[in-house]
């Protein structure tokens, strides 16, 4: 039997899964902040509602047939599900959902990628979307919704922003190799149009009218508005030549990249998509405005910024004794803390050698452990700071008294 | 095109999800308390890792074959999905995961169960497990654990347990008709054995002698140190025809329902499984003991109970205002808000009639709205409490430090 995980899907042991959840945390708090509240949809939808919306990519997506018959399939991202949802329960459905309507979803998506690229298969989303109101202050609001999340992962991040309607004029296939500009320079960028049929003066024409844009109106006020919300300016860089992979933006574009490699893949990415909702209701106009945050390449930087704190476990306290005869009064302790709020661990076996209890609590990163000793059956304890490697005596109402408090 | 998530599957709109999300935010924090770390295991497994654990349930596994050619399944449990694991990382594996291994679990799993039940394809399960260690102190510590997870979440509880050692002597499908006594009476269940096989006779000394079984050493251990934990003896039921579906239990299994509905379906199920593990590494003994808990069901008991505050939204707060020009103040004002840490929602939309400001928060389900009006451009703000109908002016600092605080 392999013992292993599908290729490009990854069990998160506790130390990595720990990091994750504090990051999901403050994400959360931050969508909150801003009036977004909780949606889930299935990790399977119908295929037929996926179909037509990805454009190449579709060849992607995971699908299968039930035995019941169903065609069905993992969902590629939050975007198309959410459209759906809209539709649904929208002002043109069940009327279940009031517009305006922020959202955030923080669900898995599925795509069979190349792994040798070091994609993976299954990756967390952390997505936040405005749906039904067109107004620049929707677009600032996403703007500083982004920024604030990264602030509180303590990352210092630049906005790039552009309009897609600036672009309107060009061809996709053409837009999609401008998008490689800051990571392949401009000659590499002239050769690619050249191949796609542009001569190389059409090309090098291109590149210098789409770099000499100036942003549109809606985009001056979606910048103002941000300002206005008391965030630095300097935050947000207009990039003409910024483009984004998929075909439905309709306005807005937008890519967190952090500030120390602002040419580096993105963290965060998003836009307007007006039509995209449409096209689940006949073509009726809802808009939408939102990014997707990227919970991977996120946590991989504060890796290498060392912002994560990197715990083993949130244990905080292990409770050992050096004899069966304690293991009464350690019970008792352990429910005291824990009723406290305090996350504590009691040895949970048989044989009680007090050297391997420490080596326990070291290995497994649990910082303080607390020793009763045969000597002091009722009264006070010994309380060992692992990091600091400093113990003290101290009675159980001051232990728990500490530890409540921090 | 069909507007609908496959049968079975469902989409948890911002009230519902939010209600989900206050529960399994406490269930975490016990989990926690307790000592147990976070794991996560992805969506899809290999078919075979799957393969003969589930007994005859395996017909109901999602299966598919990926276009480069992977046999994968959606996990039908996390209980499979954290042997493969230990196996995989711990002591005979690659050494990355300490034992005693205390683990919490939340993530969806998938059957394809036949929906006219009431079933759900797709649902959650939180988990909690102790790998590595016997000792009844693991069987007390889950039980204390399942009993405080219902605590936090107010619900009144019993559990039942039983050794399944006691009923060892019984063939298997004769239990799991035993196992149906409290819902389906005595008659019915000497009926259903006698259709088994059993003479009536039979069927009945047998359902005698196991009514008048009682509790293993292990068990009256392990119940024993629960009481020694502080926790009533009350809380705890030996029902000596308790026997639970699955056929990989070795010890205690347990089943937490309400106080006031005992013999209703079980909100949580678990037990000791110390066999299991080892069928991945060559039969090499790892043993194990914890449980699982439904959140639907537990969602459900707790809606019953009128538990659930049923809050529409996490905002708290709309900041709403008469006229264009005072959008530059209702922007400061929020981002004021924010700060402070209070989730505040804006009037995104340029239309900014104060009856439609009103109705939406109203809707919405947003408690409390701040008006600012053309008559204090700069002063106080009037802060209108939604739910008590009352209203009072005040200035900036005064509303945000009674948020603050709050």
């Amino acid at each position: 039997m392999k013992l292993q995980t599908p290729k490009g899907f990854r069990d998160f042991l506790p130390q990595e899964a720990l990091k994750r959840k504090i990051a999901i945390d403050k994400i959360t708090q931050v969508f909150e902040r801003f009036g977004f509240d909780p949606l889930e949809t299935p990790t399977l939808e119908y295929s037929e509602t996926l179909k037509g919306k990805y454009g190449e990519e579709e060849k992607l997506i995971y699908q299968f047939k039930t035995k019941g018959g169903d065609e069905v399939a993992l969902k590629y991202d939050q975007t198309v599900p959410l459209a759906r949802v809209i539709a649904q329960y929208g002002p043109f459905g069940a009327q279940k959902i009031l517009i305006p309507f922020k959202r955030y979803q923080i669900q898995s998506a599925f795509r069979g990628e190349n792994t040798q690229k070091g994609r993976y298969r299954e990756f967390l989303q952390c997505d936040a979307d405005i749906i039904g109101v067109s107004n620049p202050l929707c677009d600032a609001e996403i703007l500083a919704l982004a920024y604030e999340v990264y602030q509180s992962l303590g990352l210092e991040v630049i906005i790039k922003v552009n309009d897609r309607v600036l672009l309107e004029a060009f061809h996709l296939k053409h837009l999609s190799v401008i998008d490689k500009l800051n990571k392949i320079g401009e000659p590499a960028v002239i050769d690619e149009l050249s191949s796609k049929g542009m001569t190389g003066a059409e090309a090098a024409s291109a590149l210098k009218i789409i770099k000499g844009l100036l942003p549109s109106p809606n985009l001056k006020q979606a910048i103002m508005l941000f300002e206005k919300m008391g965030y630095p300016k300097e935050v947000l860089q207009f990039d003409p030549t910024l483009v984004r992979g998929l075909d439905y933006y309709t306005g807005l574009i937008l890519e967190v990249v952090l500030k120390s490699e602002p040419n580096s893949s993105s963290l965060c990415g998003g836009g307007r998509y007006d039509k995209m909702i449409g096209k689940f209701i006949g073509g009726k106009e809802i808009t939408a405005v939102g990014f997707a945050i990227g919970l991977d390449r996120t946590i991989e930087a504060m890796d290498q910024q060392g912002i994560n704190n990197n715990q083993k476990t949130s244990a905080k306290i292990l409770v050992a004794y050096s004899s069966p005869q304690l293991s009464d009064r350690a019970l008792k302790i352990t429910s005291m803390l824990r009723k406290a709020g305090v996350n504590t661990e009691i040895w949970l076996e048989n044989q009680s050698k007090l050297e391997k209890q420490l080596k326990f609590a070291d290995q497994r990163g649990i910082p303080f452990i607390v020793i009763l000793g045969i000597d002091n059956l009722e009264g006070e304890i010994v309380l060992k700071d692992l990091n600091k490697r400093q113990q003290q005596v101290l009675s159980v109402e001051k232990l728990i008294q500490r530890f409540k408090t921090e």
